[in-house]
């Protein structure tokens, strides 16, 4: 018998195709349900494997599931939460969003005293989008950040918790402010900048571009409208983040302008010994 | 016949040492000598088969070549291809570095007037080095910028176009300046707002890191001296494209305190459409 007998996948784009085509290929679901407002990426989820049925329809796509994920962008997720507390029957209800405390607050007071919602943020976008670029291997040893509040039942923390497990992942919990803190430095800030750093090379230099521009600005190539909502939610983070991109920036300027070559030396040491601690 | 009977390089690193094994591999010279101080890296770029022999005494090595091809880090360019023009006896020189206005204008009056000096920039670095790290395909599809001068005859153009196209390079000509103002905005400003990225991350959120940083980090893996040196000595140019990045910042900060998405779509819609038009 598998784990789950019917698993709602709310949204069907990169994030959601890859959590459909997993939970499929790992045999972890009876029936997998992608909802969505658009029927064509419905036909592609299904198409790819991803899901083994399709409505446009929410309320009555969770009715029968035991567990639903949103996938939607981060400005619909609190909405779709809602819809699906409001429709399922007692299901464990958990997102994909980039932001985690303006969802949070987005449903407090909103969701029924018996809403089982539990925060997730898997750390394994992409540039691209869309359920033609989903992956069975998207999590595997990635990082899944799950946010509890003081709301949330240990049963229910634990519930999501294996669920990104079964999926491949590595669970790190934090709360939902802690997360956005961090992401704001990690995630949203890079994106950011790699925007603004593509945005400011002219276009008569685009042909010498060579692999290091290539690679600085890859994450440029992602979904505005996607990264617009994720950068407007957490607001407050990526600023504190920006300034201290600002004030990491302006060292070098000044070592730059002063054409002190030591002290150029020194700060991008120290900022290789961190890059070095990424790995490749 | 090859088409060279003995090529000098002067440093034997992941430039030097591609150069080398490209040569050999590919069946172009008959000897080629390796020139460097450090005979750790002489003895690696003789192992990798990169060079047939090789010497820490510049004058010697250069004595019989017909090419010399000087790939040491930046400030010690000028000096070397000086050390090799006075050396050598009628050889084309040519040389590596990331910056050619400061070469040209160290250069300027210090050369005797039979001296056959054309410069080069291989767009093919990484941010590995050392000869350990050589590959004979390094130069494949990259483009080469060569950089003549006034002083510069047709037929030594021609033979360093030659050169750097038998390894398989695409060439782009510019005069020193153009190439400088271009290079600074397409890769000496990507190595210096990766390192400021690099920087500003709080070391207790390094775990949350996904490949998303990784890719907009991955140049602040570079050698810091090399890049201190690449920075200071196309200083003008660099702080007008870090001017120009700064206001791609500024525009990105105005529309985030603001909230106001419509404006940030905009933004990141144009910086995506320069980014789609690099490729992957």
């Amino acid at each position: 018998v598998k784990p789950w007998n019917n698993v709602a996948i709310v949204g069907v784009g990169l994030i959601g195709g890859s959590v459909g085509l997993a939970l499929r290929q790992r045999g972890l679901a009876e029936a997998v349900t992608g909802i969505g407002r658009r029927a064509e990426s419905l036909r592609v989820a299904k198409r790819v494997g991803a899901v083994t049925r399709t409505t446009t329809d929410l309320a009555g796509g969770v009715a029968e599931a035991d567990l639903v994920v949103v996938c939607t962008p981060v400005a619909d997720i609190a909405g779709h939460v809602r819809e699906a507390a409001a429709s399922c029957n007692g299901a464990v209800i958990t997102d994909a969003g980039s932001t985690k405390a303006y969802i949070v607050a987005e449903l407090d007071g909103a969701l029924p005293p018996t809403a089982r919602f539990v925060g997730s943020h898997p750390l394994a976008g992409s540039e691209r989008s869309g359920p033609a670029h989903a992956r069975a291997d998207l999590f595997v040893d990635r990082v899944v950040v799950v946010t509890p509040t003081g709301r949330t039942t240990a049963d229910d923390l634990q519930t999501v918790t294996q669920f990104w497990k079964s999926l491949g992942a590595k669970i790190i919990e934090m709360t939902p402010t802690a997360h956005d803190r961090a992401l704001a430095a990690t995630s949203h800030l890079p994106h950011l900048v790699a925007f603004a750093l593509a945005a400011s090379v002219p276009p008569r230099d685009l042909p010498l571009a060579a692999s290091g521009l290539r690679d600085t600005t890859r994450i440029a190539g992602s979904d505005p409208e996607l990264w617009a909502q994720i950068l407007v939610s957490n607001q407050f983070e990526v600023l504190k983040a920006l300034d201290r991109f600002e004030q990491s920036t302006a060292a070098l300027r000044q070592a730059l302008e002063a054409g002190d070559k030591k002290r150029l030396v020194k700060l991008l040491t120290q900022a290789k010994r961190k890059r070095d601690a990424l790995g490749s």
